[in-house]
């Protein structure tokens, strides 16, 4: 195993270290237990924004914290769930007077301990669970996965709550924007878990791992390597099948890379997904493209489309100023 | 080889169309021959800035044309040099009364090409040669290589451009900046070009390639794989040799991925970096942390270092609206 890193015991502190200090300008570290908050002072009454979940899939949720997306994000170990006291802690130091609404990626361990951090907290509080990948049936035992849509929800949510929205408000909004989303992915190389020393998974040469996680869990089949174009129809008819959405409809369209794929092909994916509901009739009014939500080292990809309105557009568009998403500061 | 992409013949062509489609608020597609172009009109007498080289460096070059830096990009095959009829091309589209500045990584190819397209064009036209790898000696025969410094020279002319500098002066500005910027790669895999299908060296997992350039080529030494923070003293002393800052000095510092080094360990190098040059009384006024000049699916980093005044920082914190470089806008 090759990685830039002292020792596996201190990467993530290491890391985040350089995190805080890159963007000292919007954002600060609290190392024990470990969040990252926002620098300045928001709005009294503001409702406070809080995510996190494993290490592993930066930017996310550390890039997003900032103006017009989280008051803070909580990192767990690569691809471990923060713990309660990280989350009690985050929300006691961001929450303003208008509560706190946790945006949780839908993991058993996440899930959990959001819940129990939101039980010990003395204010009103609430959370969206985000599981847009398709790959697993909605009738899963422990429900779909959250993976790429998180960022979608984090930045429509996060403008309404700058915006002043109240919690019930910022909860509903973040629930129907989770449902309205729906992602795939794949991978042809796993990624390299540093306290494992190898990739979680081997597929052969001519394989690709389709429907995978971003956790080097393996997908939902290993099939043969085929065209960009072949891979793009299988992802986007299953995503369409999930979504369904009607000829005219407005939607975002987000590929995101795991983080060992060239821009070159995330591109090429876009474009040939962007074809795929073009077709359709469907109008892509807004785009994301670039290594969002990764999984370490993962040769991979997903597609993510996101039904939106002129409401949702406008919450889109709002400023937003963090370590990974800023346009409009 | 594992790829996504249809066929190596058409990679560039869709990947571009992706580029265009993502971006079409700020770009367009020339087709034939190909560039990128900003999409909104410029001031009249406007310096117009273009730059160019192989692909597979995404977002370099096409991700920075837009508001407040690039008018054009012209991207080559993957590695290999745009023709001077692509530059040419480009020119006369974007020329806009101000004359035309190039912006030219140091490769014999890139060179001989740019300077060819300014011999055709019948316009007032200029070059900024950046050549800040200091992984060659500066009297290397063809002199060093232009890598990870070029976005810097790119903003900071591009702001000056936008804000109505003539070309002396642009032209000066972007020599000033690529002389007080040197850069220096390591990695730990090199990456596989599509039409090679294989790696471009392989090294042991043991090893790390120390001084790579962006083109998949050998670094100055092959050395035993050490700890990030040996790699950050290797690297920085060399870059502050180079340099010699003293101490009271505003530097900009910029931790670049290859393509498949996970941002949890740039982020690592970035904080061992600035401890480097903190320790020797730096002051570190801006970051810039992230995949910008890529070397398709290196796993590997560099380091740049790039000296300002007040008057570069103004120009570097201009608003800029670009792919892949955006704040103010």
């Amino acid at each position: 195993m090759k990685k830039f890193i002292n020792s596996i015991d201190t990467l993530l502190d290491e890391s985040l270290l350089g995190v805080a200090k890159a963007h000292a300008d919007i954002i600060k570290l609290n190392k024990q237990p470990r969040f990252i908050s926002r620098n300045n002072p928001t709005k009294p009454g503001k409702v406070a924004l809080i995510s996190g979940g494993g290490s592993g899939h930066e930017p996310l949720h550390t890039g997003f914290v900032g103006i017009g997306m989280l008051d803070a994000a909580c990192p767990g170990q690569i691809f471990t769930s923060p713990s309660p006291d990280q989350m009690l802690a985050a929300a006691q130091t961001v929450e303003n007077g208008g509560g706190v609404l946790f945006i949780v990626k839908n993991y058993a361990g996440d899930v959990m301990n959001f819940e129990m951090a939101g039980e010990m907290l003395d204010c009103p509080n609430a959370a969206v669970l985000v599981s847009d990948d398709v790959s697993l049936p909605k009738t899963h035992s422990t429900g779909r996965r959250g993976v790429a849509g998180t960022l979608i929800v984090e930045k429509i949510v996060g403008a309404a709550a700058e915006q002043g929205f109240d919690l019930a408000t910022c909860k509903a909004l973040g629930d129907k924007v989770s449902q309205a989303t729906a992602s795939m992915g794949v991978a042809l190389h796993s990624c390299t878990l540093p306290a494992l020393g190898k990739p979680s998974f081997i597929i052969s040469d001519n394989e690709m791992e389709m429907g995978v996680g971003i956790h080097g869990e393996r997908g939902h089949e290993t099939i043969n390597l085929t065209s960009a174009t072949e891979i793009v129809e299988h992802i986007a008819t299953l995503i369409n099948k999930d979504l369904n959405p009607q000829k005219g409809q407005t939607v975002l369209l987000h590929v995101n890379g795991f983080g060992a794929t060239p821009l070159m092909e995330l591109y090429l994916i876009y474009d040939l997904a962007a074809q795929f509901w073009e077709k359709r009739g469907i109008i892509i009014a807004r785009s994301l493209v670039g290594n969002f939500t990764t999984s370490l080292d993962m040769t991979g990809c997903s597609i993510t489309l996101s039904l939106m309105d002129e409401d949702l557009l406008k919450l889109w568009d709002a400023p937003v100023h963090t370590a990974a998403l800023r346009w409009g500061c």
